[in-house]
């Protein structure tokens, strides 16, 4: 049997977002991670699975470059997002990243540690 | 100049999702939109606009429903997300749509009364 896969959207808390921009850069995340993988075998298993995803939380930018460096290191898609600033943000901040599309087990390895945003 | 595009997508706040889980399913409609978009002018237009997002609310399903009536009768790429029903929700739920990508403007007359999530 072929093993699960998913996509995991990791967002920073200290950035006190609202529910509705917090939505807006997952989307943009998730968005960045389906256009970047478009084509490959990991991106084709997780579109016939249903593309599942997984919100998660890390406390500031320096748990998020932990996350992003841990995903690099295992050779899984990351993507970082970077808000425009228009308007609750200042331009440039990093809001979040998506981990995957990719093997289940080895986006857990990554992110296994983070609770559910 | 060529005209402003835009990517809506429209929330129920009666389910009382977390935030994560609007989070989710904002993605889930992202996605979905742009890859039943992919490779038409809008797309291309919209991605050359940076993919810009906003994320809307309604009260509840038959809001929703309007808003699905309305941008189909505009011509406006539409899509509906319906919950996996793994965690909060029944199986089934329909959370939230997406409309478009497309021009702004056509998108502000289908979603414009809407007040941000």
């Amino acid at each position: 049997m072929r093993r699960a896969t998913k996509l995991a959207i990791v967002l920073r808390t200290d950035l006190r977002m609202s529910a509705g921009k917090a939505a807006a850069q997952a989307a943009h995340a998730a968005v960045a991670a389906a256009l970047t993988t478009l084509g490959t075998p990991g991106f084709a298993a997780w579109l016939d699975d249903g593309q599942p995803k997984v919100v998660l939380r890390v406390a500031g930018p320096d748990e998020l470059d932990d996350v992003v460096a841990a995903a690099g290191r295992s050779g899984l898609p990351v993507q970082t997002i970077a808000d425009a600033g228009r308007t609750q943000l200042d331009p440039g901040t990093v809001t979040c990243c998506a981990v995957g599309p990719g093997d289940s087990a080895e986006i857990d390895a990554v992110t296994g540690a983070l609770s559910l945003y």
